[in-house]
Formats: C-alpha cells, sequence, structure tokens
C-alpha cells in the first residue's frame, strides 16, 4: 500500500499494479466459495470495527472545511452505525449474486469431434478512481472481487482516512479467506500524479473506471491507455406522445425529475406532442411547480404555460442535475426522435404513449443504453434492472452498455478439448 | 466516395463519415431480410461484373512492381474468376448466417411488473483499415451490412484499383436491396492522412479495425479515439506435457507449425515436458525438419537433438511467422504455464496431454483467447468454432476475445415496458 509516499511514486506504482496484476492470477482460478467467505468475513469485520472506522471518519470530516466541501458534501462523507450496517449489508447481497466466472456463454460440438466452448473469465486488474464517497471503496472491492479481479482503489483526497481505515478492514480478511494479500489495494497518497502513473500501465491494469464529476471522467480518459468504462453525462428525455395517459405522464415527469434530481438517470428534458400540450402541460406544469422545479420552456410551450422561464438554447444540452426541467412541443414522434438523437446523451429516455407503433419506433429509433416505455427514467439501474450491484453505468456502446453488473466486469476465452484434432 | 481527393481532405473525411453515421441509424433498422437480399445481390453482381473485376486487378497487378511487392504479395492481390466465385459464396455464407441484431441476452420480469430485457443491436460504424488482399473489402462489408453497421473501409495503395471497383459493385446493390447507399463507403485515396483524419472522429466512428502487420496496427492503436478491435501478434505455444500420446503430439505441432506458417493462430514455440524429451523431441524433431522447419533449441534441448540451432533469448518472444520453431524443455507444468504467462501473446496455446488434472490446469490458467487441449492451434478461428465468418481476432479482453464474428460488432440496449411504474 502506498501509504504517503514521497520518494519515487512512479516506481511504487508500478511495484502496485504488478502486485495487482500477480494477485489476479490467483483470483482468475479461485473458487467461489472463497471469494464470498472474504465478502462474509468483511461483513462481520465491518461491523466489529465500526468505532476503527468511525474514527478515522471524523478525522476526515474535521478536515472537510479545508477542501471546502459543501453541507451536502458533508453528509455524503459521514459514516454512522447504520450506515457502516448498510454497507455490510452490500457485501452480503454481492456475496448472495451468482459467481459469474466459469459461466458457459456458447458450447458446440463441431463436425470434427472438437468440444468448443466460450466461458467467462475476469478481466484481470480494475483500477477504479472516485470521488468522495467512501462506500465506493466497499462496492467496487466487492464486485471486483466476486468477479475475480484484483482492485485498485483510488478515493478522493477528503476521505483518505476513512478509506485507508476501510481498506484494511477488507485487506485483513483477504489472506484468512483463502485470497491473495494483494487482491485490494488502495492507492492511499493524495498525490494526483500517482493516478496518472497507473493510467500508463495497460499490461498490468485491464481496465479504469472513472466515477465522479465530468472533469475527472475526461481526464482519466484522456489519460488512459488501457480501456475506460465510463459516462460523461446523463441528459435524460421523457416525451409524452400524442397518445399518453395524462395521469400516468405527470407521474412518470415526476418521478423522472424530482425524486432524485442529482443523479444521471434524472430526467433533464420533457418533450410533449403539439397535440397534447394543451391538455397535458398545464397539469405537468402546475404539479412540477408545486414540487418546486424550474421549467424552462421553448416559445411553444410557453404559448401554453406562459409563467415558464424562456429556454436558451443551451437548456437542451445541459445535465441540470437540479430541479430544473426543460420543456419543449415537437409536433411529431419524429421530431421527438430528431430531438434526442441531437441533444441526448444515449443514458436513458422513455416514452408515454398507449399508442403501440409509437412505442416499437421510439425504442427501435433512440439510441439509448436503456429505452423505456411507460416507465421512469430512474429505472436505469443495476438493482432496478436485476443485475444486482452495478459499478456504474455507460453510455459506451463498446464492451459494457447501461448499468454495469459483475458479468460487465469479465471477459471470455475458448476453451476446445479434442483428442489430437488437426487442421485439414 | 472520395476518389483522388487533393483539397480538403480533412473534411471530406468528416463529410464521409457523417453520411456513415446517417446511414447507421437507417441500418440499425433495416430488416434482415434487406440485408439478406444486398448479400445475394451483391454476390450475384460479382460474378456478372467479374471483368470488369478483372480489368481493374490488373491495374494493380500492373503497378505492383512500383510498391516493390513480393510474387507471394502479388499473388495475394490477385483476382481471377475462381477467387470473385468463392468471394460470392462468402457473401452467400454470410446471408446464411442468423442475424445478431434483436437478439435478446437476458429477459425478466421485475417484482413491480416491468418487463426488462436486453437485446443486441449494432454499433453504429465500423472503420475497418486493411492491407493489400482485396477480400478483404468484400468480407468486411458483408459483416458490417449483417450487422447492422455501416462500414467505412480503407484498403490498401497496392489494392486501390480493385478496392475501387469491388465497392462499386457492392455499393450499387445497396439502394435496390432497400438500404442506405452509404452504408457501405471506401476511402478511395491513397492518401495516408485519411487515415488520421478518420481515427480522430469518436463520435461519428464507433470501432476501428485495422488489420495488418504490426506497424499499422499500432499507428491506428495509437491515433484511434475511438475503440480498436486488433491483436498485435499471435505468439502462439504448443506444451507436450509428461503425459502426452507421442504420435498425437507429433501430428499436432506439425500441424500447428507447418499448415500454414504465416498465420496468427501458428505455433512458434514448442515446449516439452523433461520426462519425455528423451523419446519425444527426436522424433517430433525429426519429422519437421524433413518439413524444413528451422529449429531453435535451449541447452536442455540441444542436450537430447543437437543439430538444433541455439535458441536465442529473443526467439521466446518473436512471432517467426516463418518455418521455424524456438524448441524448450521445461521441468514441470508449472513451469511450462510462468513460460507462457511471461513469453506468450494472449492468443492460443494448446497442451497435449492425456492427463485430466494437467489439462483442467492449463485450461484454467493460461490466460489466453482459446486454450486447446490436445487438437492444434490452427482452430482457433471463427469458422472452425463455428462463429461463421469472422472479421479478425482479437487478443484484447475488453469487448471480444478471440474470433469476432457478428455477436462481437454489436453492442446492447436495455428495453424496459411498463404500464406507468415509478421509482419508490
Amino acid at each position: 500500500m502506498l501509504q504517503f509516499i514521497e520518494n519515487d511514486l512512479q516506481a511504487e506504482c508500478v511495484a502496485l499494479a504488478d502486485r495487482a496484476k500477480r494477485a489476479s492470477r490467483e483470483l482468475a482460478i479461485a473458487r467461489g466459495k472463497a471469494k464470498n467467505e472474504w465478502l462474509r468475513r468483511s461483513a462481520e469485520a465491518l461491523r466489529v470495527r465500526t468505532e476503527e472506522l468511525l474514527d478515522a471518519n471524523r478525522r476526515d470530516i474535521a478536515q472537510a472545511p479545508t477542501y471546502g466541501l459543501s453541507a451536502a458534501a458533508i453528509d455524503r462523507l459521514t459514516l454512522n452505525p447504520k450506515r457502516i450496517d448498510e454497507m455490510a449489508k452490500g457485501l452480503l447481497e454481492v456475496a448472495a449474486l451468482p459467481d459469474p466466472v466459469g459461466e458457459v456463454i456458447t458450447s458446440s460440438r463441431r463436425p470434427n469431434g472438437l468440444e468448443v466452448s466460450q466461458v467467462r473469465v475476469p478481466l484481470g486488474v480494475v483500477f477504479m478512481i472516485y470521488e468522495s464517497r467512501p462506500n465506493v471503496t466497499l462496492d467496487a472491492a466487492a464486485l471486483c472481487i466476486k468477479s475475480g479481479n484484483a482492485a485498485i482503489l483510488r478515493g478522493g483526497k477528503e476521505a483518505i482516512h476513512s478509506n485507508v481505515a476501510l481498506h484494511r478492514v477488507l485487506a485483513d480478511e483477504l489472506v484468512p479467506s483463502g485470497l491473495p494479500g494483494d487482491a485490494v489495494q488502495l492507492v492511499a497518497t493524495t498525490d494526483r500524479a500517482a493516478v496518472g502513473y497507473l493510467l500508463k500501465l495497460p499490461d498490468r491494469i485491464d481496465l479504469a473506471i472513472p466515477r465522479g464529476g465530468e472533469s475527472l471522467i475526461r481526464r482519466v480518459v484522456e489519460e488512459a491507455r488501457m480501456p475506460v468504462l465510463k459516462h460523461y453525462l446523463g441528459n435524460c428525455h421523457v416525451y409524452v406522445d400524442a397518445g399518453a395517459d395524462f395521469d400516468m405522464a405527470v407521474s412518470i415527469i415526476v418521478n423522472a425529475k424530482v425524486q432524485r434530481p442529482g443523479v444521471c438517470n434524472a430526467a433533464e428534458t420533457l418533450l410533449v406532442h403539439r397535440d397534447v400540450a394543451e391538455g397535458f402541460l398545464p397539469r405537468a406544469a402546475e404539479v412540477l411547480r408545486g414540487m418546486s422545479v424550474e421549467l424552462r420552456g421553448d416559445e411553444a410551450s410557453r404559448a401554453v404555460v406562459p409563467w415558464m422561464v424562456p429556454a436558451e438554447p443551451s437548456d437542451w444540452d445541459t445535465e441540470f442535475l437540479d430541479k430544473i426541467l426543460a420543456v419543449g412541443i415537437v409536433d411529431s414522434l419524429d421530431e421527438a426522435i430528431a430531438h434526442i438523437t441531437r441533444h441526448g446523451s444515449g443514458h436513458t429516455d422513455a416514452i408515454v404513449t398507449s399508442d403501440l407503433a409509437a412505442a416499437r419506433r421510439f425504442v427501435a429509433e433512440v439510441d439509448s443504453s436503456a429505452v423505456m416505455v411507460n416507465a421512469s427514467t430512474r429505472f436505469n439501474d443495476g438493482g432496478q434492472l436485476g443485475l444486482g450491484a452495478e459499478i456504474g453505468i455507460s453510455t459506451d456502446k463498446y464492451h459494457a452498455r447501461g448499468p454495469c453488473g459483475l458479468r460487465e466486469l469479465t471477459s471470455t476465452k475458448w476453451i476446445v478439448y479434442g483428442e489430437g484434432q488437426i487442421r485439414e
């Protein structure tokens, strides 16, 4: 573990990544039993060592003003017995998920008698770079180990003491569970150069996962020489079609906007078909106003609800992450799809409609990681879609798209058994 | 199509990629029937327009000496009626493969009644950069279109006339088949700058696939801002275990080395367990010598077969692509696996053994795209493993590993149907 290293940080980073790579070879063939044992032992240890964790967390909280953290950020950073208990439960939930390693994806017997199968194997070493919430330390370690990958964790400086303490709890249970001691390592320095050094090691690190603000993600993508699993933005749309049920549409846009405005699958733009604008928009606008949502309308929607703030062109491309909603009227389903194609971020988009043909066209033509028909955008989430825990949501199309669970942390291998077959 | 463009090549490249992106949206929702219709019409057109293709090819052959092409390279470049007929058959074989688009990967009904499915969708736009063999123009176009992707093709300058003619045949059948006319575009300039411009357009091009020598691939990886599907090297091993059948082992190493020495799944190193070196190695060496294979042995194997050339350290890391084989003796299965882990390229490795435990350990611990037990390394091939045609072999672990067929040219999308569900 790199702790407060000052000299030769680069060499330490290489050595850390080497240890991770060696550990990953043992982990790749570790039994599911050992991995689950580690998850259960770690859950128990979190509870037993709660005081030690709270002590470390208090040091982070004490220094939070130095970093100018907002009250909300300090709240996200804070640990308490209830939150530690939830973390422990999270580990047990991962233990209960099926082991993705060894899953047979396809298998066949070839005409020449070869027995061919494609099986799931771990990626190898996963490097997780994240911001202040210390529970990501737990989630990332749990999902990496369960999927057979060694983890290198790099949390934010604001949570350094909490992360060191959490990592110590996790690391102490590795060897007793029969797993390599370097399977979970923490980059325990606040020197940002360490991230840069590690991102330059594609032979040792198989995947980088940044979780945090857009600037962190862009920096990682720019510097990484290995694949990066990420999403930049969640500019999500709800489109209320001519054939929509108004009650349902109000309920969905309210849920998509208000239930948790600061997350990536919250809605940022409401599009309404012209035919229902007069009937639907005033109702929806009243309800949203009652929930303190600022509405920014285009000219057509302000003709229907004049008190809306005029929308600026940039509003269509903005992830507000706040109680702000852009509102536009479209003439047709085609126009709605064209708007989403132009302004959307490929994250999550929803249609509210009772028209089967419209639903099918929306599903086929909107090119996003998840497309919802008559459901809130907030359902684009690993737990909600049935993957169990998730390590993030990808808006890329390569390797993984949408919520990333255990399977998305794996690769595959072809295994061929024969009895002396040669190629003719 | 960019043909002999001189001014503002960069703007032309952006325009070409824009056309590809627009075409990809139509292709993503194209019927399988239209895609197969195009494949069948193109196969027919290749036969009907054979003379036109041969004329163009003759122009490439005539200028081949300018590029200093070897006799073997000229042979690979040459078209004749038989080869054109084989290309046409290749298109029909792709038509017969199942359509990967729309395949449901997982589906479930969630406790709240949401119907959730993960379905296969095209990646979007695929940019293929390849060297002299003109049949890649056909293969790449066929696999891209069948998987619903728009193709941008960039063949080598040595084949420019053949590629222009082949592309014309393919492109002429797009609109009559009901597909967008820009679904297959050729970058018909010999200016290498065009490749650099296109590789800088990640918003328009979803995947780059270089096929050719290592220097081409490294250049594409260096410049590309989108994912790259590739393999650098095939440094493949055959390990003859203590429990090997000697006849089988000779047959496998001969096939792996000699059947086609210049391809990536040919063997480059033979490792032999010490216990069987005396019995096996002299026999194998005689047979290989009889087939003009140069053997480069370590000290221990030269003690058994003294006439072998002494191996240099670099031989263990070399993809000879020729009738040359490095030969080493190992003390154990562990040592064989360690050698492959250190020197291998993660492409294809084989064990010959009758010992079940050794086979299972080799399969589990050798981290390669394909691992063979008692079979030739040459079977790591899309056709041989049952994928149908392949667009290349990946030694990466991210997205696709091993032979890449139609599925590897797709992404996924989550589709959720509800009746007004919101997140609690």
